[in-house]
């Protein structure tokens, strides 16, 4: 079934690789459209697997789990980017069509790849430089100064792929483990920035294109665990410059799907820090803060339907993402949460609580960002740990 | 596992009685609150069971089926009112929590006890009677007037169970068919109504109640082809009126999940046509137009947690019903319809296209009414049969 819209009652059926929370909020989009939706899970208790009629258990390493399971999809797409290229490529090479293509997805599985590709293209980037030695680190670093930032080109390990060093001898550290693991890294600069922002843009085969609002995201620990939309108090001109941005680098890349950037706004301007094709933690907000859900858009994009309408639904959106604590027990603090605010939207992943994962999220809109935001914040902390303080 | 909440994690389990589009709308819900969502189907390929992981075949008029079914809920709830009473209530006996229950429920699958129970509770409804034979028909005619409303008192027979009968010749035919089906009938005075309005209230087993704004209906045919919330130019005190009259009668009854009352607005006050216990038509504006939808709401209400706000998301949401018509292939359509209004909300129930059945309905949201029923028309009509003008 390589052919689009093949199925019976020209039903498109369009397959996601991975079974996380993305897979599970894409879920109901597909319902609503009427398309078939399946999932390639790793394991039929996975997020997504729980709640999705067509459930697919294989490995997305394993080619002929991939082939497989492409075979029923008029499309195939991704929840996350671990999908090995060559792999990717197969399943191009054996005719069916995956969107994102393996072109435009390598800039989200080799950040040097993808580093090199948007600096050429003219985009600000952090600077950068493959190390593979003590003396790579320390060169750069006597250049671009301390702390910096060590990535992994490709992967990670302990769930990591960045690590913040503040001086030479934890950058030795965190080489000396790289190469156990037989990770190539690249040393950055750490950026000075005064916020971190986001946009997210759909781009159709066509070429149609679709920016959300630039939302400000705020990160602990490397983890995302809030987004407001919009990013409050940025000047017209720079949200401007982040949609065009990020339309331009989609359209560069040859995305289709969405496309989330995550910027740095510095007192010298935006400045690119990651990538992301697909349904994003920065998106969330858009389920009930956005006309059109970035769940519905990925899905419109990658089917070459016309896209949805990324207005406001709501002056303000505000996210609070759900980190397990030590209580596993979430759900008898959800009538709490309900009860203190009905208005609040709770969306639980169906992942077994584990300190510090993410389980869920909350969205709360409303007219005022200050209420908004504790209104989130306090459902979020409750859920999380049984107060509403931040951990 | 009959004591609540008893699933893996505290994870509840709720089973909906049958797999049509109502059932299909409820599953999102459900994944968004993490709850286990079963269905009982009466095939594999029926709206719901399409787009739901946990589906059972079964017959819900078999004892058995529904008694296996039951036994994996910790909540049994409808997507219709067809379960015979005796049925319900061997669930109810054998322990399973049933909501809403089968007192409540009588009165949506007995018109003649509903219309006596809401009569002896005050409540304004159509004078009737029941009727056996042509001269009962014409007692009450003389004293009702033509045309009159016959109705099934239970089912029907060739999809209908209503009959509006210009006179007496009329009466008689439809008389004649109920009998060959064994249906008991009533006869009902035909109301005068300058438009029929419905109101869609929540009750949980707490005895929490929330209304939603009172909506104005638009039946063609006795099909529900539009709701406009909220209901235009309805006076502040009509409009509490028909809140209080449907928590009211929720109490009343007894009623635990949605209750949705179809009422007529006469230049006399309001008059109770039909009540439902269930997720209804005229709710399904809420997906998008309330900050929580119908759908979740009766989540939230069969499992006894807090209600959700039934507050306005938009000045006004419009929603039209996509009837079938003579070409079954709506899919081609919808890329027109995206194109046309990348606001427009669709909804498709998987359901093969039929002329006259429903096989989806569109929201819009606006500010402007005129321009808001008029997105919604337009892209309900191209839908139902390629162009944006009404069949």
């Amino acid at each position: 079934m390589n052919s689009n819209y093949s199925g019976p009652d020209s039903v498109p059926a369009v397959g996601m690789v991975g079974a996380g929370q993305l897979a599970r909020m894409t879920s109901p989009a597909a319902t609503a459209l009427g398309i078939r939706f399946r999932v390639l899970a790793g394991s039929a208790d996975e997020s997504a697997a729980q709640v999705t009629a067509d459930v697919v258990v294989g490995d997305y390493r394993s080619r002929a789990d991939l082939m497989a399971f492409a075979d029923g999809c008029d499309v195939v797409t991704f929840d996350h980017e671990h999908v090995p290229g060559p792999l990717v490529e197969a399943m191009e090479s054996a005719g069916h069509t995956v969107r994102p293509g393996s072109r435009a997805l390598r800039c989200t599985q080799d950040k040097q790849a993808m580093r090199q590709r948007l600096t050429a293209l003219g985009y600000r980037c952090p600077r950068f430089v493959p190390v593979a030695s003590g003396d790579d680190v320390a060169a750069f670093g006597s250049q671009a100064g301390w702390p910096l930032v060590l990535k992994a080109v490709s992967g990670g390990y302990d769930g990591r792929g960045i690590w913040i060093c503040k001086d030479l001898s934890a950058a030795t550290d965190v080489l000396g483990h790289a190469l156990e693991h037989r990770l190539e890294l690249i040393a950055e600069e750490y950026v000075r920035f005064s916020r971190e922002l986001a946009i997210l843009v759909a781009r159709s085969p066509h070429g149609q294109g679709a920016a959300y609002p630039v939302v400000e995201t705020v990160q602990q620990d490397g983890i995302c665990r809030e987004v407001i939309a919009p990013a409050p108090e940025l000047p017209l001109m720079v949200a401007n410059d982040a949609q065009r941005l990020g339309l331009e680098i989609a359209r560069e890349l040859g995305v289709v799907g969405l496309l989330a950037v995550e910027l740095f706004e510095t007192s010298d301007g935006l400045i690119v820090n990651e990538l992301a094709m697909r349904p994003h933690n920065s998106g969330h907000w858009t389920i009930e803060g956005s006309v059109t859900s970035q769940f519905e858009q990925h899905l419109r994009a990658v089917l070459d339907l016309p896209l949805g309408s990324p207005g406001l639904a709501s002056r303000w959106s505000v996210m609070v993402n759900i980190l397990g604590g030590d209580d596993p027990d979430l759900r008898s603090r959800l009538v709490h949460v309900m009860a203190a605010d009905p208005a609040v939207k709770v969306h639980l992943y169906g992942k077994p609580v584990r300190p510090g994962r993410k389980v869920g999220h909350v969205t709360a809109l409303g007219q005022d960002l200050e209420r908004t935001r504790n209104r989130a914040w306090r459902a979020a902390n409750y859920l999380a740990h049984g107060t509403e303080e931040d951990a």
